[in-house]
């Protein structure tokens, strides 16, 4: 059998140059899935190319558990593979294959680390109070949502239905009227630690192996009724997406950036000695316009920050853990990452294709993409998180059965 | 080879008869983790007895994934081998083995669902207002808690650190002073659903394979300041202890009851044709002195309730999902299945060897059992969970790093 070899060709100006690389689970045409990395237009497929059944599985999990001198070792050694000629079974086309979900997640956070982003939300939800609680500037609030409906990038969402609350007091169930989204950054957990032994901010690097584009779509209506006094539950566990590739953290090395200053000055368990942000600017489209820009950037709370609160009281992390920022919103109106601030709880309509939107709509497609500064001084890309919204699927009377 | 056989003898008095066989996982001395049933002072080793790979799995997801007709089958098997003659190798001494946690858990979902656990809740932790919050009597209240940190019964926690209220209006950081716990029933899934597509009232038979004891140890200090508006995180996370065995829905059909008035009447998803609650009897032991008998009986939501309230927004459940019903309290004093209420916040002090004790001290042992109606008229036991409190993990000044 002949070995023939090909050469990847990468522009100048790609996103996805060698310095970037994300990882994800992917398919070829008639294949199963498996690692590989984004470069370029193409897929290196790492079952092919390296040897290592961790490679072979359908999830990152295998590698992500491997740790972090094993994530710069593999790293090293494609980045070798991108200047040499390769098999061609190892090359794909990026657009011939199919994604799938890149981790088998364990547990799924959501924090609310944006400063904009929670003062916007606490005048909307509670419009009479003080919007930022007393703890918020205290500790990264967060809280756990359901891991088994995170889906991948690509994957429709059906509109959810639920109870709202009516003017008559009593609540009535029924489609969401006020669907949403939430631009997050996401943050993949690769090494556990063990129960009972918090993981510092300085060891941020050594547990936490890349960034995805997390998009937490949000039902408002319903969250508004439920949220009291638990947090949110239906109105968000519907459905999650996870962009499909996953940026190492070796990649983001240019895009750190200082934290904004934290008033006052959190308590020692959530400080380290080089904790910092990252400056990715994310671009919200919806039905392909771009409505909105939020500025990663000036998040309050650092992901090392929400790591070390995350387990501070002793909670263990498994590799697969995913937890998300919570909504990226700026001060401008163009930089809010949600449409419940964009339209302001849906008295300031956004023009979208000529007309005015507020919620979603069936049928609209929203996605995100986000860029950061690169290691080799031009910008890489994050892989996009996107979904279109189906119509609800709601139950006829029949499907109820009578209460007797 | 001699094929040594024994006949396993029950006491009639037994709360673990051939009628309850609740599933474990457990593993003989010397031997690998695999699935069991308890009968009376043994175990049965179904990876010896039955010809199913399934049951040679350290965890229930096989068996639990292959749904209601295979789990009514092999319980007839099960019955019909308790009467019979059985290799010796297939029968384990009860004090001999060791358990390990009967599932891999995906999702666990804690709810709410007593009326007198959620109205003293509300009086202490939000004392100038109402107590019950206008949603509670309209839906099952719950929420998301860590998959990952539930342990099974026997395990150690380890006393959580975090924050807390002060005077000074800052919180400061140490190690819980309001360690609780709080007495469940936990309904572990079986047979999964798909992402759009709610679970009825009337299917919670064809999803939900058994029932466990529940011991969600909770930090009332750090749950306090940490819960606005989010919910519960780290208050919650570091622990929650599941009892080894599982008892099936099936052994449980005596121990049917009708709900209690539910007012006003639930919206139509929130109705079946032939709902119920259990008559199950809950005790909780403090240092070996019983200071709580909670009956689940009161409970205003069903689990099947529960579960269509999971479910109505499309979210999908997976083989090993764990649902709580949340506390388990009656009217009387003597029936709060948490130390907060059971001492009225700290104030009304509970008398256990002698000494007044409020909430937990490091070295004190909690253990919740629990009885109901068995199908051959005589009572059946649940698998007790079980945990001693270990002192905090302190970080010393040097394991925090300086801010510079």
């Amino acid at each position: 059998m002949s070995r023939a070899t090909v050469r990847v060709e990468v522009p100048g100006d790609s996103l996805f140059g060698p310095e970037n690389m994300p990882y994800g689970i992917f398919a070829p045409p008639g294949g199963e899935f498996r690692v590989g990395v984004r470069l370029g237009e193409f897929v290196l497929d790492l079952a092919v190319l390296l040897d290592d059944p961790a490679f072979a599985q359908p999830d990152l999990n295998s590698f992500l558990a491997q740790g972090p001198t094993s994530w710069r070792v593999v790293r090293e050694r494609l980045r070798e593979l991108a200047d040499s000629p390769l098999p061609a079974e190892a090359v794909h086309a990026f657009d011939s294959i199919r994604t799938a979900l890149p981790v088998r997640i364990g547990d799924y956070v959501d924090f609310y680390a944006s400063l904009d982003h929670a003062t916007n939300l606490g005048r909307l939800f509670r419009p009479d109070a003080e919007p930022l609680l007393p703890n918020w500037r205290h500790l990264p609030v967060g809280y756990h949502g359901r891991a088994g409906t995170v889906v991948v990038s690509g994957t429709p969402v059906v509109r959810p239905c639920g109870q709202r609350r009516t003017d008559s007091g009593a609540p009535e169930f029924g489609p969401s009227r006020r669907l949403d989204i939430e631009a997050e950054l996401g943050f993949v957990v690769g090494t556990a630690s063990r129960q009972g032994e918090p993981v510092s901010v300085d060891d941020f690097g050594d547990h936490v192996f890349g960034v995805a584009l997390v998009n937490d779509w949000s039902a408002r209506d319903i969250q508004a009724w439920e949220y009291q006094p638990l947090g949110p539950f239906l109105g968000k566990s519907f459905a999650t997406s996870l962009s499909a590739w996953i940026t190492p953290l070796a990649a983001l090395a240019r895009a750190r950036v200082p934290l904004p200053p934290q008033e006052p000055e959190p308590l020692p368990y959530l400080l380290g000695t080089d904790d910092h942000g990252f400056d990715i600017d994310l671009a919200v489209t919806w039905n392909g316009e771009t409505v909105s820009r939020p500025p990663y950037a000036r998040m309050y709370w650092s992901p090392a920050q929400m790591l070390a609160h995350l387990t501070a009281n002793g909670a263990s992390i498994r590799p697969g853990d995913l937890y998300a920022s919570g909504t990226i919103s700026g001060p401008e109106r163009d930089q809010r990452g949600s449409f419940i601030e964009l339209s302001w709880g849906g008295i300031e309509p956004v023009t979208v294709g000529d007309a005015p939107h507020t919620f979603l709509t069936d049928g609209d497609e929203v996605t995100i993409t986000a860029t950061a500064p690169g290691t080799a001084g031009r910008p890489i890309g994050l892989g996009a998180v996107g979904g279109t919204i189906l119509a609800a699927h709601e139950p006829g009377p029949q499907e109820f059965r009578s209460a007797g």
